[in-house]
This record gives structure tokens, C-alpha cells and sequence, in this order.
């Protein structure tokens, strides 16, 4: 194998992108038996594979882990199967949308003989993911395997050993066998990057993936991966997960297993970025965090909390009470969220086991000024040498949430514990509106009958078009409070439904920017994309957002359309 | 009322300090029946109690907290008999030693007189807590009272509601009777200020009553309060508690509610200060924590974990594992600490359900230069400005753990990352030491058959002589790695059991400073002082450590002494 290509052996931006493109598609070369020449991509890709694959590929490609995990444990499919038909639909996933920085075809397959060697030879399976395919943000470090984070002069680090995350999922059985595009910096809410260009959207290639684990959303969403880690400081597992009608949770920081992640700002702790799954099924998304979980990952890695997963269910005999998040009051979302929301509200009230409430947006504006500012609190200094260094262009969103993010300081120790308390102090007058919903106190004088969830949008649209992906607001305010969120798919953009164009006049630039995106396009510019919405735990109540999530499903028969 | 004399207002520092101790001296005046002169003040301040209290004040405060409760609620002890008696004791407690900022006698007894008739009126205890006197270190803010944190610039500053911490005992049925002494910066382990002198040791007032909850470590040592609220950001509570001959525990951070504290360096996150009990009993420590934590703090303060406090017993059916250190490596403990450690570790030695082990001890040199380096981020500027700024002379003890500290940086953005990054390097390396000690895996790959807790020095001595306590290392070690750490009494410092002055050569300055005093002062030098240890344990297992603890005293008798 030739040496890596990077800027510390003397090559420019662009040939060392070059490089990385190049051993990308030497890695999708690689796949057997090879994906055809795709000719032409169509705006809604997601047909492509019944050109391209084989019914038993599609069979097994658009199964749910949940369904997979016992045909695997029971050996009614081999973990080879499952690999090649990932690796085969991954490939084409790429020609389709780049979302891909390199398939794994010879360690998964080498990985994917073993466990079926295994299961052979002890007539069990290794873990409880034997043989599920995993696939993987780039900057989760992998051993050997280049770590760049989205900057070119990044390119020729390389991960030392598997991520925390990784050593435990491989040792309950899981494969890894693709890792996925990322923007410029990993602070964008869609992937767009000089080493790889943009990932595009799978349902509509003129909108984004979203972002930053934009190539994670593509991928699942396209179906060439049921289950991927992403990771989210201000929307970048939700927005993606969103965008592309799947399953997506940033839980609540301190849960899940970082060690061996690569990315800027190492130490800080003003806002703490998390990790977490996108999958195509509720269930994997439980499945991924629970067994993270059960692996009591705190002992290695010491800032992690030793909650053990909670399987007791929450709701059994008690009312789910939802309150619903219509609006942040900065800027308001477009129709078709909108409307979405409104089915899901309207189904809920009319069952007994729920509760609906509404809820009040309070100071979400302020609330960005202070997470768009705790982000960069070395006025995003390390990010711009990182950029810099090659001599790449910054890309748009790069310069959207640094040089034109006007809350971007360079602070000072006191300046910073000064910013520490108004954001303690935003997080105390939450959490205080929150418990003004209690209805009783308990025997101690803790607080009961609060509301359980909050249900709002994911983003103040559905999927944007590239390069308009903005306002973070609806995702970003729960990585200030450090809430669990939650997104899940609902509907798509439907032409007839959604093609309202009532008269509204903007709040505010932000809001006006938002909407003018949609008196431009209206519904046919969003045509066949995702509509998701978010559903929002308290801080460590991450298991009882996927259980309220759950009832929801039952109650509604979300989501209300077939994606694939 | 007077106002409150305050640099603000035009007066010196010395007017200041004196209006403070006129309007302490008031309160104790102010008691019901007054404590007669005390002429003379012995090294061995115990006895005054029996000279200058009746019979029942003596059996009331002698009493630990899991006595007087059954007896509070069943109004054998009406709450008011017991508040008189612990006033009474309180304010000889000052007279002897020095430990008081101010009682609290109208409060108190209106508040017990109202749990008095609620009782009679209910037939039942308000809460767990009923009637049980708590004292209260200073900068635990108060509504309507001083709120200085030890600096004579901050007197004026006063709490605008009770912290969080006592809205929740008071809820529960504490009455708050007096208010303790705290250092200057409240960084010393010794207790000092400008404000009110040298709080001196009960057993001995030749030693230092540590600190910097020195006051609540004097109080309780000599009796005048059985329950007292400390904090701990380097030993602040186990110092006073382990000079005095009592319990004391450092949770681990983010499980006791904090707001409404007053301190320096607001906002800082890189070391997480810490609140906790001082109390007669281990069972004191143990209640106060659950009725905390069972009223669910973290509703209100979202910084905290909501962990329930876990009532399984962990070691039932199980060996405790106790891994023994008996010196930190840079700094040898004297005699008499090793002698108790020894007596203990061969006590347990002889038990079947207990298994010993050595604990090596780490880099515990390094481990001190990373957090006298996070201790103050800013250059210390924060507590420069609030001793300089009445012009008040700098404590022996400020200045060595200021000025005279080599570690203090004034930190950039950068530098306090990379600062952070090597904090959580040394963390995950004594993690890995831990899980070493494993013998077995659990199905998920979890570690299992670990060492339980770590039992060690609680500092290089017993109680120092005053303005000698400068080695932190064997207490802000378990700040460092943010371990639950719990102090208890063993033994009294005995002149022929401890005579030894066996030759040794100091491994470098800090042990020669240490050595220096044993040599100098020997046995006779710290008569009567109390001996005590440690019990610490791995992150978040604080009920673990309690049990531990448990079992120990259960198994061996501990302590060995009566203390009063």
C-alpha cells in the first residue's frame, strides 16, 4: 500500500484529496461481485437498489437490526451473507449520494468468517449483536486507519487503537465494515468537505444529508446500513437522522463511551458532545445503547456515569404526559413540519394513555447565543489552524458558524466561568419551568405528575437545500440543556398537502432567511423528503424517551409511510 | 439591628473583623442559661463540658443522630430541649476553641418550639430529620446572613434564600442552631481567618482543628453538634473530621445539592468542589446523605446525577476487598498513623469475609501538581482580589497554597484544555489500576471481582500543629479522581505506643517538612489527638464505601477509644 498523501509530505489541499478519493474508490472497486456502472442519478435515489441489488440483498439490507439479530443467532443467515449484502448496497450508496470515505471489505469479511465460524463451533452466538453490520462516522478512531476529522491537514493521523465505543460493540459481535463522510470542522448541520465534496440526500439529491454525521444519515437512510454511530454537539446525529426518515438519539452526555474519538477542542467542558446511533428501527437504537451500557463502559473510561440501563417501564399504569413544542419563537418551522406534528398531536389526544400539554418556548434565542458561544470559546481558534493549514477553503457552513457567527469570543479564564454560570443559570430555569408542571409531591417533597416528553420539530424544515442548513436552534437548545433527544421519521413531503403558502411575515433575519427558503422552493422543491419530529427526555432519562417513543408507535402507527 | 460593618461602607479591615466577633460574642450572650466564665482554657478542652452543662445537655449532645431521631419523633426529647442543650454546648465549644461565626438561638427554638406543637398536633415527625440540630459552615448561604466565604471584603454579602441543601433538611425537620468557622480563601486545611482567629483543636489546642471546615470540625469533635455540613474541594472535609476524631465524608461530585454556596471561582468545572456531613456517627453521614438524595435534587439543580441512593447491601454473601496504602510516596505518614492503619489491617486480616490486599500508590506527586494547578485557572486572581481588596494581611496558609504554590497558572483557553486532557489522563490510568485488580468477566465483558475500596492515610499526620498542615496529597488525591471518600475515628495518639523516632531519610522537601515536626514535637507534641483513616472508593460508589465501613467497624470494634 502507498504512503498516505498529506500536507506534512508536501502535497497540496487538492492532492490530498485526490489521495483520499482515490483510496475510496479503490475500496469500493474492491467490492464482490462489483456494483455496476450507475448511469445517471436520479433526484430520489432509493430505487436505485432494486436496479442494482439482489432481492435477497434488499431482503437483508432493509431488515431491521431487531429481525436480523435472531436469523443471525440461529445461523438462518450467515454473518457473510449480511456483510456482502452492506458492503454491496454501501457501494451503491456512495455512487448514489457520497456519503462513503471507505468501504472495510477485507476485515469485515475476514470478521464476518470468524463469527460464523463461531457460531458453528459453539452453537451460539459471540454477543448479543453477532454479526450486525456497523457503520462508522470517520473521527471514531478505527486502529490503523486514517483519522482526519474533516480537515485535510488532519489527513495521515491515524487511529492507535479501536474507540472505546468500537471494543465493546466488537465484542458483542458486531462488524464494521464502512466509515462515513463528515463536513469541513464537524460544526455544520450538513457534510460538505474539500476532501470529500457534498453528501447529498438520498430521497432528493438537491437537499442535504444533513449533518455533521451526514454520511451515517445518507447511508441508513439509503438503506446500506441499519445501524451507525454517529456523534452530536448541536444536532449532528438528529439533523441527518431527520433529514433522511430515520431513527437517530443523542443521549444524554456522559452515557455513552468517547475515548478514541478525534476531533477539536479535547478538554473542553463547557459543552459536552455525545455519541449515538442511527438506525432504521427504534429498537436499534435501544439495542446499541444498551449494550454499550450493559458493558459498564465506566470503569475504563472514568467521565462516563455508572447508570445501568433501566428496563423497568415507566409508563405501565400511568398516563404518558406529552407537551408539545410547536414553534422555538425565533424561527418558525415550515409547513410541512408542521403539519406533521399537528397528525401526530391530533392522534394522540384521542387516546386515554396520553396526556397532551402544550409547551412554551422560553428564551430559545437566548439559549443559541449562549451554545453558539460556548462552542468556540478559543474564538475558535483551533479550528481555523486546523482549516488553514492546508490551505483549503473554508466552505460556506464553515463560515456560517465561525467567522459569521457573531457570538464566537476568544475568552479568558473568568469570561469563561462567567459564560459557565449563565448557562447553569439558563439550565436551572428550565429544568424550573419543568417542574412547575408537577401536579403532587412525594413522601421526601420530590416532585411528581411532571410532564414526561417534550414532542417538537427536529429543525425549523424538512431536509435543506445544500447550503441553507442554518439555524440549529431546534436542535442545539438540547445539547445546552444536555437533554436526551430523540428523532423519529413521520411522513414525507407531500405536494398537495404541504403546498400552503399563507402569508407570514418573519420575526426576525434568522426566521425571514428560513422562510424565504420556502416562499422560493414551497413543496415541490422538497419533494420526497422525510418529514421526522424530536421527542425530548429530562437529563438522564434517556431510557424514558424511547419507552414514551415506543407507546407513541403503538398508539399512532408511526410513521405513517413506507420510506423504502 | 445595627448595620453590618463592611469595607464598602468606609471601614477598615480590623473594624470589619471586629464587628463580626462583636456580633458573634452578642449571639452567644444571648444564650439561655448563659455558659459561666470559662477561666482558663485547658489543652484538653473535653472536660469543660462536664464542668460547665448538666447531666442531661451531656447525655442529649452526646448522643449520636440514629439515637436522638426515634426519640425526637416518639417526643421523648422534646426539639426543644435537644436545641438548648446543643446551643448551650455550641457556645462553650466557642469559648474553648473558637469555632463559631454566630449562633442562631431566636431561629432555632421558634423552629423547634413549631416541630414541637406540630408533633403534639400530628402525632407523627414531620420528616426524617425531625428536631435534629445541624450546624452549618459559613459560606452555606443562609437567607438574611452574612455570606463572607472567609473574606473580610465579602462581609455584606448576604444569602438571599437558604441554599438548597438546607431547604431540603429543613423540609425534612433539621433545625439550624449555628453558623462555623471557615479560613481565609477557605483553602487551607487548617482554619484561620482574619475575621475570627485560629480555630484550635479540641483534644489539643496546640494542633490546628484542620480544615477548611475547621469549625464544623471542632464543633462536632467537641460535641456541640452532632449532624454539621461541610465542603470539600482538597480535604475540607476529612481534614476537620479526621483531626477531631469523627466522621466525615466527600461524596463523590454532582450527588449533593450545592446552590446557594458562596466560594471563589464560580462558573470552574476542571476540579468539582464538593458538600458533605462531619458527624458523631457514621450513621449521621449515611442519613444525611439519603434524606438528600432521596428528595430528588436534581429537579432543581440540574448539575446533579439522579442516582437513587441504593439501600442493597453489595457485600452480602460477598468478601469485601480492601486494598491497603499505606503511604502516598512523597509524603511518609507519621507513627502514629501507621500504627492505627497497622492495628486495623491486622484486625481485618484475622476476618474470613474480608481480604487484603496492598495498594501501590500512583504518581501521587503528579496527581498533586495537576490540581494545584486546577485549583485557580485564573492565576488565583479571584481570591488575590477578595483578600487584597480590604487590605487584609495574607494568612501563613494562603500564601503557601497562593503565591507560594509552583503549580498556580494563569491558564489560556488552550493551556486549560491540554490542562483538563492531562486531569483526565491520570484519571483513566488509575481506572486502569483498578480494573486490574479484576479476577473474573461478566457476561457483557464487564470487569468483576475488583478491589471494594482503598483504605489509607486521611493526611501525614494527626492533627498539625497550627499553620503546618501543607502537604493536601492524601485527601486531594480522591478530589483529583473524584472518589467518594469517608473518614473515621480509630484511636487517640498514645506517648509509648507512639514514641518511636526510628531514623529516616525524607525523600525529598515536602516529606523532610513532615518528618521535621515528628521529630521535633514527637508523641508528647500531639497528645490526646485523635487518629483516624480513610475509606475510599471508585466514582459514584459512595453507598459502597458506607457499607464498607460497616462491616469494618462491625468486624474490628472501631474505634478503638472513646473520644468523649
Amino acid at each position: 500500500m502507498a504512503a498516505t498523501v498529506t500536507i506534512a509530505s508536501g502535497a497540496t489541499w487538492q492532492e490530498v484529496a485526490a489521495d483520499r478519493q482515490k483510496h475510496r474508490d479503490a475500496t469500493i472497486a474492491a467490492i464482490e461481485p462489483p456494483i455496476a456502472e450507475v448511469k445517471g442519478i436520479p433526484q430520489y435515489t432509493i430505487p436505485l437498489a432494486k436496479e442494482f441489488l439482489t432481492a435477497e440483498e434488499i431482503s437483508i439490507t432493509e431488515s431491521p437490526v431487531e429481525k436480523l439479530i435472531p436469523q443471525l443467532a440461529k445461523g438462518e443467515l450467515s454473518s457473510t451473507t449480511v456483510i456482502e449484502a452492506f458492503l454491496r448496497r454501501a457501494a451503491l450508496a456512495q455512487k448514489a449520494v457520497n456519503c462513503v470515505t471507505e468501504l472495510l471489505p477485507t476485515r469485515a469479511l475476514e470478521r464476518a468468517a470468524y463469527l460464523d465460524t463461531y457460531l458453528k463451533e459453539n452453537g451460539k452466538p459471540i454477543g448479543p449483536l453477532h454479526g450486525i453490520p456497523i457503520s462508522v462516522k470517520e473521527h471514531i478512531g478505527m486502529k490503523g486507519l486514517d483519522l482526519n476529522a474533516g480537515f485535510i491537514s488532519w489527513v495521515g493521523r491515524v487511529g492507535e487503537e479501536d474507540s472505546h465505543i468500537l471494543q465493546i460493540l466488537y465484542r458483542a459481535g458486531a462488524v464494521f465494515y464502512v466509515r462515513t463522510t463528515q463536513p469541513q470542522s464537524l460544526m455544520h448541520l450538513e457534510t460538505s468537505s474539500n476532501l470529500y465534496g457534498v453528501t447529498t440526500n438520498p430521497f432528493n439529491t438537491t437537499l442535504t444529508s444533513g449533518g455533521s454525521s451526514g454520511g451515517e444519515g445518507a447511508l441508513v437512510g439509503f438503506r446500506g446500513s441499519c445501524l451507525g454511530i454517529g456523534t452530536d454537539i448541536g444536532g449532528s446525529i438528529r439533523s441527518p437522522a431527520a433529514n433522511n426518515g430515520v431513527y437517530g438519539m443523542k443521549p444524554t452526555a456522559g452515557r455513552l463511551p468517547v475515548m478514541g474519538w478525534s476531533a477539536t477542542m479535547a478538554g473542553a467542558e463547557h459543552i459536552i458532545p455525545t455519541i449515538g446511533p442511527l438506525s432504521t428501527s427504534l429498537e436499534g437504537c435501544r439495542l446499541f445503547i444498551k449494550t454499550l451500557i450493559d458493558a459498564k463502559p465506566w470503569f475504563k473510561e472514568p467521565s462516563l456515569l455508572p447508570f445501568p440501563w433501566k428496563e423497568e417501564q415507566v409508563f405501565k399504569g400511568k398516563k404518558l404526559k406529552v407537551a408539545v413544542l410547536w414553534d422555538d419563537g425565533v424561527v418558525k418551522p415550515h409547513p410541512p413540519v408542521l403539519r406533521a406534528l399537528k397528525e401526530v398531536v391530533e392522534k394522540l389526544k384521542a387516546k386515554p394513555n396520553v396526556e397532551i400539554v402544550e409547551w412554551k418556548p422560553y428564551k430559545h434565542d437566548l439559549a443559541w447565543e449562549i451554545i453558539a458561544n460556548l462552542y468556540f470559546v478559543d474564538g475558535a481558534n483551533e479550528e481555523s489552524e486546523a482549516i488553514n493549514a492546508s490551505q483549503e477553503p473554508w466552505r460556506p457552513l464553515s463560515k456560517h458558524i465561525i467567522p459569521d457567527n457573531p457570538h464566537v469570543q476568544t475568552h479568558t479564564i473568568p469570561t469563561l466561568w462567567k459564560a459557565n454560570q449563565g448557562r447553569d443559570n439558563y439550565r436551572a430555569e428550565y429544568a424550573a419551568l419543568w417542574n412547575a408542571t408537577s401536579t403532587s409531591q412525594g413522601p421526601n417533597g420530590e416532585l411528581e405528575g411532571m410532564v414526561d416528553v417534550i414532542l417538537c420539530p427536529a429543525g425549523p424544515g424538512v431536509a435543506p437545500k445544500v447550503d441553507t442548513a442554518k439555524w440549529w436552534g431546534y436542535t442545539s437548545q438540547w445539547n445546552l440543556l444536555d437533554y436526551p433527544a430523540l428523532i423519529f421519521p413521520v411522513d414525507k413531503v407531500d405536494a398537495k398537502k404541504d403546498d400552503s403558502k399563507d402569508a407570514y411575515k418573519p420575526r426576525n433575519e434568522k426566521d425571514k432567511f428560513n422562510w424565504d427558503l420556502w416562499e422560493k422552493y414551497g413543496a415541490e422543491g422538497y419533494k420526497d423528503a422525510p418529514i421526522s419530529l424530536q421527542l425530548v427526555g429530562r437529563r438522564y432519562e434517556d431510557e424514558k424517551v424511547i419507552q414514551a417513543l415506543e407507546i407513541m408507535k403503538e398508539e399512532t402507527g408511526l410513521p405513517f409511510v413506507d420510506y423504502v
